[in-house]
């Protein structure tokens, strides 16, 4: 099996690119920052200075290149290649994404949201893998969902299913959510959601914890940032609670860097020991971690070639 | 096309029989009580007899019967023909139902969850003709969702998928429900839910309304009742909020005794109308109420047939 497959995971402020032989394992990883210029053009342009570099490192040739797959922070129309709408990229509207890689790569181009990316990467070699049904559920500064129902990722009509940071549950606001805003459920059990509940009880000298400091916090005992963690334990439970009512998924998997603490992970355990009705899902962490979107795309691109 | 199917819709109280052409059509109907004896024996027995008495009033062989599909009020298991449990029917656990029927018919038999009927009755000759991504809430006694997706029934890996009467949002209760007892937001919206909270608040006069005769008498201008009404509408406002950013459903279809009532649907309407992220589905009632499910036993009775 030759040939290599490029892998893209486009982040906030970060773009990690990977490339990866037919058999799926990576060669060689690049990554560099997109703050001083996000813009579709600047990143394509990153991503192919990046491939070039990448194949003179694993000293493989542009011609052995059989397909990129890119994941992208925001609601992603992958039958047409489109990125609609993302907050976390400035000027990134109705990106015909694939278009320009395949412009620029001159191989076939697939894109996909990156929280989705994520699940696949779970799904073909992280803590879901073989399971059929299952929700990776990211938690960082945003928080949405990749669902797999059937083993198939489930986009929904309008590419917008698994936008659960907009979930209503008790502790969160009811009020609606304007665009450009965080969901009720983000704006609270997100990362700034947590670090401003902590602002509003904490003593001066701790003002500025990030919400993993603050469950750190908890872990040594401390009672005002054990509210606050058992407080964004229930609400994400509640909201666990309800996507398994709906779509009976048996296994969650937390990833993102909120999502991923431990202590978030054994309180939300707890709260939720008690609810066995309809069933009581399994919850555990992401075992990919920061690379489960890279390793998701390296998936979708070998795919991509396959096809 | 010659042939006929038989259709069937099992009910806590009721048990209705169709016979219907090979074009889908109705030819013959039968109702009739299961309160005296409501083992899987007797039922069986009484579609056997239903179904004689069918064929004779529309003139036809029982050697020209193809299949037949039954609807129950409870956890379905569709491959291996299993009602597993149901609150509904006395005694019914893990029951064949599927094997009883094709040893009782000596046809083809297949079984399913009644809301889930209900959402095929709605997509095939109902108020969701033709919409791959919909879902059939039904809201009577018990609350329960028929979820479709890319055209499809979802069931989830245990056959619980919309299960959606153990939904927890603002407004329910929101500690856990235990085997048996109704979910928290049943326990609030669905018909005694309603009866009870308006129970709580009314005079004297007027302490036995039914939900539907609560809504109506809201309709009329009275105080308390457009309290109730009010407030069940958020409820179920949120409950629909939730399933659409999980599902991203464009289309919610409201089945049931208590979720036909026009008074609720234009409330729940006027609730959701400032929820616009991260999609705002649209909200009707089911068109064909009652037979809802018994049209949807006749398609799942001639999928089987061709198949």
């Amino acid at each position: 099996m030759t040939g290599h497959v490029v892998g893209v995971d486009i982040g906030g402020t970060n773009l990690r690119v990977a490339l990866a032989n037919r058999n799926g394992k990576i060669v060689a990883k690049w990554s560099g920052s997109t703050t001083d210029n996000s813009s579709p053009k600047a990143v394509v342009q990153l991503i192919r200075n990046a491939v070039d570099h990448l194949l003179r490192e694993a000293g493989a040739s542009s011609q052995s290149l059989l397909a990129v797959a890119a994941g992208a922070p925001g609601v992603t129309d992958r039958t047409n290649g489109v990125v609609f709408a993302t907050s976390y990229l400035k000027g990134w509207k109705n990106v015909p994404l694939a278009a320009l890689l395949r412009a620029a790569l001159h191989i076939p181009a697939v894109v996909e949201n990156d929280v989705k990316l994520a699940a696949i990467g779970e799904s073909w070699k992280g803590a879901a893998r073989g399971v059929q049904n299952f929700v990776f559920l990211a938690i960082g500064t945003g928080i949405a969902a990749g669902v797999v129902v059937n083993g198939q990722l489930f986009h929904g009509p309008q590419w917008i299913a698994g936008e659960v940071g907009y979930l209503i549950v008790p502790g969160t606001p009811e009020s609606p959510a304007g665009r450009a805003v965080p969901g009720s459920l983000e704006s609270v059990i997100g990362g700034e959601g947590i670090r401003q509940r902590w602002r509003r009880i904490c003593k001066n000298g701790q003002r500025n914890l990030s919400a993993t400091e603050i469950f750190g916090l908890a872990m040594t005992g401390d009672r005002l940032a054990n509210r606050v963690l058992g407080q964004s334990a229930r609400i994400l439970g509640y909201a666990i609670h309800n996507m398994s009512a709906v779509l009976n998924s048996s296994l969650f998997v937390l990833g993102g860097g909120v999502g991923m603490h431990k202590a978030l992970l054994t309180t939300t355990r707890r709260v939720l020991q008690p609810y066995t009705q309809p069933s009581r899902p399994k919850i555990i962490t992401s075992a990919l971690g920061a690379d489960a979107q890279l390793i998701g795309a390296v998936r979708l691109a070998l795919d991509t070639a396959e096809s």
